[in-house]
């Protein structure tokens, strides 16, 4: 990022140009969003700022779920809507944005004052004369709101809203009524940097806290490290990796947390995914005697049924701007501060545990004849191999963010999947800003979607906004004829509404207006190989999408025994009662193994010691 | 709709059954939206219900457009959608049914109690145990919200939400926690048709409203009768075209009132679109004495800036649930009652005004040669006589949406847009419900669909669930380039960001999966008359879709004025300023053609007195 500004401002700009100079300041290079009756002015803005882009999504979720996938990759996002229908369209995306911890800006042209004072039933309204309502709607997904409508302290409002999107990593709000987009302000302001450092810092605390978490580090004989969501968020990927340089504790990752840690790194022990782990993964964490999440983000997916919920008495928790040490919880204590201090205090000669060797966390790979029908448990392992540094691998919610996990990376790959918020057909959009911010990035990475059937269907047009652009993304799309990840949690295989119409999928691109494109289908596992096997396809240089067609009741390992195991209602989470002490690892496992999952009746309120 | 049940229950159901049971009783056949975790099992149980049909959409905005477009047929439709992702999805669409009165019942299946009370980290959750907050949003475009999680009550909150939904015609919030929808309930009060009468009503209002509305009708000298939408909201036509009979007034209607008058009746004078209706109405409707605006919903969009919001000392405004008169309001008296006390009382004898003749509102249609490229302005008049009775008509926000005007119905022509709330993609959504709302009335009318190049692609998908299901739409895809209806609106022809990426259109079809149906692409006159002259085109036996190719600045003829005559920024309504009694009609009529359209900075707080 860039806090040096290239070129020189005129004294005095209108407040549109504040806004994106200031977004442009902090490495935001593509707007996304669509243009509206409210917003337009802003829009022609976009066009007279240096190497800004007005993206032009096809519907405005696209449009958020492209500015979270940006920001994901870039740590900050802008999505531009206009008033009433266009900001409501977004909502369910920039709540996704809120909820998972994703930095955006969410720019909504509203009516001129004028207008709002008078109550006008102006279209785009309720009818009623309530123009706060939308603006409402969206503080409630926002960390902070505003509505730029006092000339003397928009600038200002500006810079905290972005601010406040930047470091706390989570939507704004900012509302500019029509008549203030053109409004002359003064530019004196961008010529020095935002202010991203951590808020007010207590020197106390922090040092009360660490000193803490380092005598137990040193003690610890069996201790893990596991790095969460929270970790990429804030841009953290290189602290992490000292962590475990100097600890030498085994490392693993949530899936919220996959491409947050060096996956070649020998000290990494695998994708934790509590109960249903693999049992290598399992042996480590389950009887470790000390834990550390890191940007931690818990989540039922990501550590399925808050497996170690219960285990609190021996974890620490960083979140992004608080922590948990055992019970105690420490506020206003931000995540990059304490690991930033935990770095610089902490002494490796005092540490006790003595690092062991573990197993690969990956099974060995099924050898299966070409002539097979495709399965998913052999797929993933199979594209451990063919993924380069440096990718950006993005999972729709469904079997591939379970699948995924059975990938191992290369060092640097980047991860994208919305497991908390799991709103379905989000990585189709997500891959489209991905995209542009790997674009941005001239290094020129690949961006690799896996999205199912089912699920592409709910944002298929958003792959237009890909050609009109250029963009190369490599497209797997898995066919398994319907909703799969649904038919296995609610244990009906056959239920008509799982079902979705047939396309003809391999038609998409060119529907849409693609010219210079590749299209393959692959159905066994000869078609697989040859696939990966062929560098022409390796290559990003034209948008790719292939068909994988898969079984409709094929999926990867831990989801499928998690269906075929299951033999009651699905279950939320495990049930503390289950955890007698005194059992033992493996009589443990065998019960676990039987009990994962979800059920709405037997709930342990102790879960809410992880939030 | 039967109000007497077929087929009897057992005493003892799901309540699950008993919400579907009584949607099914008002007539709802057709469910919209998607499965999720926590609706799958209400889904399981439609399945159950004869005659009732699971549409399963593409995504959940499409659900919700689709639920409205059925409403607009039926009255009444349902949208099912899950927690979190899949309501937050919906919002836009059920603010629009919201904003524009349509009944709209939208179940959201929850998560269980136990999982609430314990505030559980859920996936679909924001992450900080607030459950509430989606139902919050909810309710902001509801006109009541209920969760069903008391046993005791939860029939009657069934009851109590679909009333008013069907008599208010509006939005209502049903959340349903997982646990609840296979609770067992009495069916016993489904044995008694929902209660469908008008609330408390009071004679002595009734009265002295009537009368006072009555004595101005029968000393009218130059009156005029305006429908507007919410007449065919509460299935008014009929009553309607009494009031015509009876009095012999000239009759017109808005927009949003368009297929609620019979447009071939000798009364009928035209569309009233405010300051750009045609001469021919304005010379009818600026200078009467009286207006009678029934089921009066006004928008910028249909009286075009408020038109006659500065004349309401002339005018009687029936709106669903309140009346005005001059500038007294009748709180409380709903539109049916309204109606029907004034036809019992009418005495046509006392009636002043003589019927006078009028010009029929079509300019003469324009004759153009073969080989020219079409114009907006001469298509919408040639669709007048290729329209049939009962043809159910649907236009998009934008260029059709004003076109459509142009065109004079058949009787008993029924006709879908979103004029107040105006987001653009929802006619594809609506072309849905209407289909299905058309399948089931059994004589198979029609339905046809206006949608530009630009709308169709933020929901284009929906068309496969119309292919899905065998539906038969004609689809008219008004390609013009982009946005034209924004390039119009903000005066700029060639900003980039009007502009889309350009899609195969006749390919979309068999792309989602079509074996049987008709593509046509018209370029010029002679393309247009052979395509309305071919007796096999205009049977509805398959979908169809004909891409028109227009000109990017072309519109209907009222757009384009408004656009060529502008000259400073597009105004919101006239300044009553500008609106000085001794000026004469044709001075005035000059002055107002330089002057509709928007005006941010210059408006009047009068306006008020229409809502």
């Amino acid at each position: 990022m860039n806090y040096v500004y290239q070129f020189a401002l005129p004294p005095e700009i209108t407040l549109g140009h504040y806004l994106l100079h200031r977004l442009r300041q902090l490495g935001v290079h593509t707007i996304f969003g669509l243009p509206g009756e409210f917003n337009m002015p802003l829009l022609d803005q976009i066009y007279t700022i240096p190497q800004m882009v007005w993206a032009g999504n096809t519907n405005e979720l696209n449009a958020a779920y492209a500015a979270d996938g940006y920001s994901r990759i870039k740590r900050l996002g802008c999505l531009v809507t206009t008033f009433g229908v266009g900001e409501l369209s977004a909502v369910n995306g920039v709540a996704g944005s809120f909820a998972e911890h994703v930095g955006l800006v969410h720019v909504v042209g509203m009516p001129p004052l004028s207008a709002q004072v008078k109550q006008l039933l102006l279209h785009h309204t309720l009818g009623n004369g309530d123009f706060k309502v939308f603006n409402r709607l969206g503080s409630d997904v926002a960390d902070y709101t505003t509505v730029l409508n006092d000339v003397d302290t928009a600038t200002e409002e500006i810079d905290k809203s972005l601010r406040i999107a930047f470091t706390r990593q989570r939507p704004v709000y900012v509302g500019i009524p029509l008549n203030m987009i053109n409004t002359v302000v003064s530019s004196s302001l961008l010529n020095t940097p935002l202010d991203l450092r951590p808020a007010l810092r207590n020197e106390e605390v922090e040092n009360e806290f660490i000193d803490k978490v380092l005598s137990a580090i040193y003690k610890s004989e069996n201790p893990a490290i596991i790095a969460d969501a929270c970790v990429s968020r804030h841009g953290l990927v290189e602290e992490m990796q000292q962590l475990v340089e100097l600890t030498k504790f085994p490392v693993f990752c949530t899936p919220m947390g996959k491409g947050s840690v060096d996956e070649q790194h020998p000290r990494f022990g695998g994708t934790f995914l509590g109960s249903i782990s693999s049992p290598q993964v399992r042996e480590v964490v389950d009887f470790s005697d000390f834990i550390l999440v890191v940007g931690a983000l818990l989540s039922d997916f990501s550590t399925s049924s808050f497996h170690f919920a219960y285990r609190t008495k021996n974890t620490v928790l960083l979140f992004s701007n608080h922590a948990k040490l055992k019970n105690a919880s420490y506020p206003d204590l931000e995540l990059k501060v304490a690991l930033k201090v935990l770095l610089s205090k902490l002494d490796p000669s005092r540490i006790r545990y003595r690092p062991q060797e573990f197993s690969d966390v990956l099974k060995p790979k099924l050898h299966l004849m070409n002539n097979v029908p495709l399965r998913q448990e052999w797929i993933w392992s199979q594209l451990t191999s063919w993924f380069n540094p440096g990718d950006i691998v993005i999972t729709e919610t469904g079997t591939s963010a379970f699948g995924i996990n059975q990938s191992k990376f290369p060092s640097r790959t980047r991860c994208i999947s919305q497991a908390l918020w799991g709103s379905v057909g989000y990585s189709v959009g997500a891959c489209l800003g991905a995209s542009f911010a790997a674009r941005e990035e001239g290094s020129n990475p690949r961006v690799i979607l896996f999205v199912g059937d089912g699920a592409l269907q709910l944002t298929v047009q958003e792959i237009s906004t890909m050609i009109r652009w250029g963009l190369k993304p490599i497209i797997f799309l898995m066919n398994n004829g319907g909703y799969t990840i649904d038919r296995l949690l609610h244990k009906k295989s056959n239920a008509g509404y799982q079902d979705i119409q047939s396309w003809d999928n391999l038609k998409i691109l060119p529907t849409f207006g693609a010219s210079y494109y590749d299209t393959r289908k692959v159905r066994t596992v000869g078609d697989f190989l040859a696939l990966i096997s062929d560098p022409g396809f390796a290559i990003n240089d034209k948008i790719k999408m292939v068909e994988v067609v898969l079984p409709p009741m094929d999926a990867p390992p831990a989801l499928m025994e998690k269906w075929l195991l299951e033999d009651k209602p699905v279950r939320l989470l495990e049930s503390p009662a289950n955890e007698s002490p005194a059992e033992g690892p493996t009589a443990k496992r065998a019960r676990l193994d039987g009990q994962f999952g979800i059920d709405y009746d037997d709930m342990d309120g102790n879960v809410n010691s992880v939030q």
